[in-house]
Formats: C-alpha cells, structure tokens, sequence
C-alpha cells in the first residue's frame, strides 16, 4: 500500500546549517517525547524566495495555514515521516505498504489500506490540546482488541462509513485538528516487493515486513501494480509547494514506495519547488546495512526522483562523499539536526535546517 | 453495570393525550430510521409550569440548552431509552447490567463499564449533522473486530487513556455533539441478579443476560453490590429535574436496574419534578410475558420508584386497569404515541406527550 500524508507546520524556523543523516528503528517502538507543538498552526508569512501563492481549493485549505506562506509537502511514511512533521513548518508524505502489525490485520480483514503510517502523521499534525492525539496512539491490550491503536480502528471504521479512504482521513484530521492534510499515496491497493541479493535471477522478496527483514541487500523496490494512480490531491501538492520533503526514515520501505508511483515521480520532475532530501543519521539493520549517506541518495535517485539538496547531520554515523553528491547534481547541506542521543532527529532542528532552505 | 444517561432536546413538543405503551425487542437489532432530529439543539423556552432555574455547573451544563427551558432526566436503557430520547426536549436515562455482545465482550477483556446502552443514548443526542453518528454506529465485520461498534471501542478507548468512564462519555458527547450528556447511573461494577419463579428457595438467576432469558416469571431484580454508589451528578439532576421520564424499553433489565441504586430511589423520592413512566406498548418475550400494562408500573414502584405519571398508548396489546393505577397515587394519562407498526413508540408523538406533561 503506498501512502502519503502532507500537511503544514508553524514553526519559527530562522535556519542553522550543518549536516543531517538519520535512521528511524522500531516502527512501533517507543518514540521519543515529541518537541511541544505549537498549540495553534499558523503558516510562516516569511521565507527565502517568493512563495507561490495558494490557489482556493488548493490542497492545502483543509487545516491548513493562511495563504501567503511556504507551501511544504513530505514524502515518506512510519516513524521517520512523523518525526519530520513535528514542529515543522510543513507538509509530509509517509511510507505506505505495510503488511504488519495492526495495521496489517486491519488490512487483511476489513480490505483497507494499512492505516497505521497514515495515523502517525495525523498525529504528528494534530493540535497539541487535542485529547485525540493521545486517544489515536492509545492500544489496547488483551481481548479481541489486542494490539490494534485506536486511532486504526477510527480510520478503517470511517473508512467503511464514507466506502472512502481519503474522506475518513480527512475527517480524522478534522477530529485532531490538524495543521495539514494527510493522504495515501496511492487509492489503489499495492503491494510492495524487492529485488535483492547480488544475481539477477533471484526471486523478489514480496510484502513490506519481508522486504524489511531481508538479509540480502536490497537494490530496489517496485510496487505491483508499478501503474498504481497518485491521488491526485497528492500530485497538485507537490506540483504547488515551495519545498518537497523526501523524510527520513525506512529508505526502501517507507520513501521509495512512495517514488514509485509514478505520477509522483513525474510531479516531482516539473515542481518548482526545491526538493530536500533529508538523510538518515544511521543504518537501519537489515533494510540499510553497508550504505553510507551517498549510497542512501543514490538509492532514492535511482527510484526516479529528482533531488535537489541532500539534507545530513555533519560528524554523523553514515560516511558522506561531497564530491559524488555534487556529482549527482545535488547540493549537500550540514545541518546539526540529531537529537542528544544521535539516533533519531531533533525536530525543532530539523524544523530550523528545513526552513533555512525555503 | 449500571448506567445512566441524561440529556437535552430541542422540540416544538405542544401535547396531544391518548395512551402509551410499548416494548422494545431486539436489543442489537436493526432500529427503525429515527424521526429527522432538529439541527439544533434549543432548549424550548416554554412550558406548563415555571421551571426549575440551573444554576452555573448544573449537570446539563455540557451542551445542554441554555437555562431557562425545561431541565428533564430520563432513566433506563438499551433501544428502550435511546428511541425516547430522539426528537425529546429533554434529558434521559439507560439501562446499566449489559453482559451480552460486543459490549459484554469489552466488559469483560478491559474491566470497564459496559458501554453500549451509552452509546445508543450519546448517539440519540447527537447533532443530526455529524458524521460521527453514524461512525458510533458502524459495526465491523469479520477479522478481530467481528461484531464490535465503533462507537464502543472509542468509548473503551477514551476510558482507558482517562481512566475515567465518565470523563469518556464527557469526550464521546463533545464529539457528536450531544444536546446533552450522557452519565453510567453508577460507576461501581455491578451484576444483575433475579429473584424468579414462584417458590421462595429457588436460586437467583444471575446476569443481565440470563434475567432477559429466563422462561421463570421474574418477580424482583437487585444489582451486586446492593449499595452501589450512583454517578453524583445523576442524582443532582434528578433532584433538579421538571420532569423525569422511567424510559420505555426492558422493564427487568434496563429500567429496573437504574431503580436498584439506593442514591438514584433516594433522588427520585424528593425531586420536584413530575416522574412520568412511559409504559411499554407491548409484552417483552419472555421477560414481561403475562404482565399487563398495570402490572409494568407495579413492577416499577416495586423498585422502589415514585411515580407521578403512567403515560400510556390507549387501544395497546397491554390492558390496563385505570382504577389500580390511581389507586397507586398515579394519575394515568393515555397518548397516541405508537408508531406505525405499533411495535414502538413514534418518537416525535412520544416527545409531544411528555412536553405536554411538563
């Protein structure tokens, strides 16, 4: 399943630069206390460059910030993405075929999409007062329930009310009153397989959590159907927006799913806006392991997406070769983006180093 | 589990006379299509009698009208109360000992209050435009969800991220917009038990379940704990109210059970207000076989309940002796409250009747 959540941030981000790079572990792990949010969203009216202003019914408008600031959109999914969106002063895109966990047995059973990456990024956008952003993270343990959040349960339930992916988590953001919007990459039901392994003739590994777990290097991802359609809301926002924000997180399970749809691909190549990758800080084991910071852009540029500045976190764990990247046709930026444990960003920073590139 | 909800409606209520009575099968069955609600919920300035001010922190305060209108309180529960309080202008109550479906599931797995009578009764209350009423409704089909209500997995899930059931149903009415709130009658666990079949020794039958089952003529129900704790604000708004309504519905194992909490007899017995019982319109099987509609009120008093008022459907399957009922201190009044099928009341005759009584 391939999603995508965008949506907008506040935020005072007057810049900083150094590096950033970073890896986000257990996807339903423990997270780490987000940055307070600002208790009321209101777009930045600053920024660098002219900002293109916002149509009405853009896709922007539900939640989202007063025309006349930046436009922001981020691609990604699970834990990565929804780092990225807190505090930022953004839009975000989310990872999208996920096959495990509750999200999984929600998909299998009730024929949705997975909504757990979705719910994150709701969460991430959501108003710091709302007694729903606790309620959506909230699992239960024991009974029939054990294990689901209850913010999955509300998306596929809505979900079956309206017979409309995209309305439910439109009205969950509404509940959460969230800064922005979040959306599935794709309407269509996708599944996402790999080629691993050095010899061309090995089978592809098939299913997120496979793909996630297996022990032979990854080359690159496909979802199937490879033509699935964008949601179009998704395509209109990256076409629009000052700044694209590929997120940080799970490279070949939560980003390149999202660049292979291809009209992402194709909105991605016309935008005007400048298209940030921000790297991670550290390998993720398996999906990552034996790729440095210029193997993880590389990756993202051979999945077809144009790559403007490559965001990463100078003195991090993963090796950067400035000269490749420049190589590429990409502008490297450090940024001093990792929180005090180096393994995850600090997203007020992150917040900081994104807005200095607006 | 007891409970209880109460609440406001709006209604253009000007009173007509002729009997009720009625009876409400099928307690998770399908629901006959509710009368079109108000859009919004105005606490009609009128009235027969002067009304009772509220003071500021009244329990109507959560979106309850504005002061100066009629503050009513219904008691009971299941379908029975939920249709008593569509297109009412009042405030109501529900039955409280549900072991059985999805709701006897939650109890059971997550150690709280049952939670479906209150939900039938938040989305009776409900602002007749939000999609949320019908979310509340929506049960999943097939998978680990098989069976549940949405709107029971938010309330299970609100009180475990409260811990508080009551502050659940606070949040739960704040979301669909309620037009009044909707309170557990106590928030002590309790179980219903019977007193049953004709000889003295024979064992209690336990469970609300097993009470709705039993083949045995039930004679007296009681809760365990005997001296369960009523919610506080129930019992201000008893003694408050200008009206309270003994709700139509299962007369053992909704109203009754309300009746059995000491605190709530104890308001019922001081309160200004006139007590209306709105009799069932037709026998409940088994749980009422054999009873007629003098025999329901009987039942009621039994428990311990004044009663001021026997508003009952004149030409219904159950007879009634007037001369008993006045016997009894209770005036009867007849209304054409029947619905079409005459199975179950018309809600909008039923809150023409009661605002004629106030």
């Amino acid at each position: 399943m391939c999603s995508s959540a965008w949506a907008f941030r506040p935020g005072s981000i007057t810049g900083t630069s150094n590096v950033a790079d970073q890896n986000e572990h257990g996807r339903e792990g423990k997270r780490p206390a987000p940055a307070p949010a600002p208790t009321r969203i209101r777009r930045p009216t600053g920024g660098r460059r002219p900002m293109t202003p916002l149509a009405k019914g853009d896709p922007w408008s539900l939640g989202g910030p007063p025309p006349g600031g930046p436009a922001v959109v981020a691609l990604g999914g699970g834990h990565g993405l929804a780092m990225a969106l807190i505090g930022v002063p953004v839009a975000a895109v989310v990872r999208v075929a996920d096959d495990g966990g509750s999200s999984g047995r929600l998909r299998k059973a009730h024929d949705v999409p997975a909504p757990g990456d979705l719910r994150k990024c709701l969460v991430a956008l959501a108003a710091s007062d709302t007694v729903w952003r606790e309620a959506f993270e909230h699992r239960f343990r024991g009974g029939d329930l054990d294990g689901h959040a209850l913010g999955n349960l509300i998306i596929v339930g809505l979900t079956q009310v309206f017979g409309d992916f995209g309305r439910a988590l439109e009205e969950a953001g509404r509940l959460l009153e969230c800064a922005g919007r979040v959306l599935p990459a794709t309407t269509d039901p996708v599944v996402l397989t790999a080629d691993a392994g050095e010899g061309p003739g090995a089978d592809p590994v098939e299913g997120q959590v496979a793909v996630s777990n297996s022990m032979d290097r990854i080359r690159r991802v496909h979802i199937v159907p490879e033509d699935a359609k964008a949601h179009p809301e998704v395509v209109s926002a990256i076409e629009m927006a000052d700044q694209v924000i590929l997120a940080p997180g799970s490279l070949f399970t939560s980003l390149a799913p999202v660049l292979c749809v291809p009209a992402i691909r194709e909105a991605l190549a016309v935008t005007r806006g400048r298209i940030v990758h921000v790297c991670n800080l550290q390998p993720q084991v398996p999906e990552t392991l034996g790729l440095d910071a210029t193997d993880h852009l590389r990756a993202v540029i051979d999945h077809g997406a144009r790559v403007d500045t490559f965001l990463y976190h100078l003195g991090g764990e993963l090796a950067l070769d400035e000269i490749a990247v420049r190589a590429l046709g990409v502008e490297p930026v450090a940024a001093d983006v990792a929180g005090p444990n180096g393994h995850v960003h600090d997203p007020a920073a992150l917040a900081k180093a994104l807005e200095g590139l607006l």
